[in-house]
């Protein structure tokens, strides 16, 4: 059997919409939880960037070198600032137009009568993209060489992303282990430190607080690839709370 | 009296949690809306790394040449993987160590007995910054050359926000104007492409599809620093509307 490596991946979010604050994003940890889960894939930078060509081609080029894929979300719809498509057929320098399998999934959802300028706009893409299915509203999203386009509408994204599975090399799934603490931060920093500097090569120990029924608190989220050094720190990390007298949530 | 200019900002999200997907972010649309209705400073990239110094001393540095500001947010807390102050002392090479003042404020703060290594910790930074303070948790935020450093709570972000004005020029508010249609974008797209086309320099136009009540809908979003032109393409926008009988949400 193969043995399995990291495979990392990069999300690009193209919208104004978002940059701007006036939309919430949600696509960034769907994408990111499920290619984890679903896939062993780690996101490992995310960037967001206006619709203007110029930069979507700039950060196609820089992502796709740096990473083993490329998530896009947005652009990709019927209107004049959908210009995902085109901006990353220009970044490969491979031909833009209709994508004969795209049109005919349209054409075939509206029907002729129906399908207009705009709708046939959907179809135009790297002619020789493979296409990523979309159960909801038909209009597919695309991969371009390591690309994954994918339209910004979450419930639409979301309905799709299955259909990206077969095209991706699995990694090592990442698993996290969650420990909520009634402590601050300040009272075990040296000893958290101290643990993370023993297994660094294994594990990545990240402390985050909250607050939670009026009290303050913090998460201890240790991440590995490996199950068995995940419960060799988590063991340690019960020695300095018991020693302590902290007090665990359950939840 | 100066005339005002576009002002530009980059947002530089520092944490492991939000790049796998656990924590949801909230921090970029906040900063955003705040910085284009407080401050006229207009969001054009955000990016979100890792807790790793060299992709922090990277990324710092291309930033804060590229934008004229640059806000971090995340690590800057007291445990081991809160590297942000000393990845940008590095990034700048400027000397890290205790801030005098950001030390007296947390020595307060704590008092002396509680005042461990763990939260002095948190007193160390770019030694020549100037602080960000905190009214929720003491611990100030920083800012070194045009970088302004903020933790990733959100609410304790969100309350220290405003201590950032006055560090920051003021440029031109962008305006923004939304109509809300019971239709779908390729309705509309041909018509849209014209006006955006008509007004390139001036407004940017961008649609973007919503369910709502079960039906589908289209939001159309104008942003321009100018409130005339913004009238102007809602005019030309009612126009088409009216023509294509197309049904208004007032809300």
């Amino acid at each position: 059997m193969k043995k399995k490596k990291k495979v990392n991946a990069a999300i690009l979010i193209i919208g104004n919409e978002i940059l701007s604050g006036r939309t919430q994003d949600k696509n960034i940890a769907f994408i990111s939880n499920w290619l984890n889960t679903n896939c062993g894939i780690s996101v490992f930078e995310v960037r967001i960037i206006p619709d203007v060509e110029k930069i979507i081609v700039k950060n196609i080029r820089f992502l796709s070198k740096q990473f083993d894929y490329v998530f896009t979300t947005g652009g990709i719809g019927p209107t004049h600032d959908d210009i995902t498509a085109l901006s990353i057929a220009k970044a490969f320098k491979v031909k833009y137009g209709y994508h004969k399998e795209a049109f005919k999934i349209l054409e075939s959802y509206y029907g002729e009568k129906k399908f207009n300028d705009g709708r046939k706009k959907m179809a135009k893409m790297p002619i020789t993209a493979k296409l990523i299915y979309n159960p909801s509203s038909a209009a597919p999203g695309f991969i371009t060489k390591n690309v994954f386009s994918l339209p910004g509408v979450p419930s639409i994204l979301n309905s799709m992303i299955e259909n990206c599975k077969r095209y991706l090399v699995k990694g090592l799934k990442v698993h996290s282990k969650t420990i909520n603490l009634f402590t601050v931060e300040s009272n075990i920093s040296k000893q958290l430190g101290l643990i993370q500097n023993k297994y660094k090569k294994f594990v990545d120990i990240g402390s985050y607080p909250f607050f939670r029924l009026g009290k303050i608190g913090v998460s201890i989220v240790s991440r590995s690839t490996s199950k068995i050094k995940l419960k060799k720190v988590s063991k340690d990390l019960m020695k300095v709370i018991k020693s302590k007298k902290i007090k665990v949530l359950k939840i």
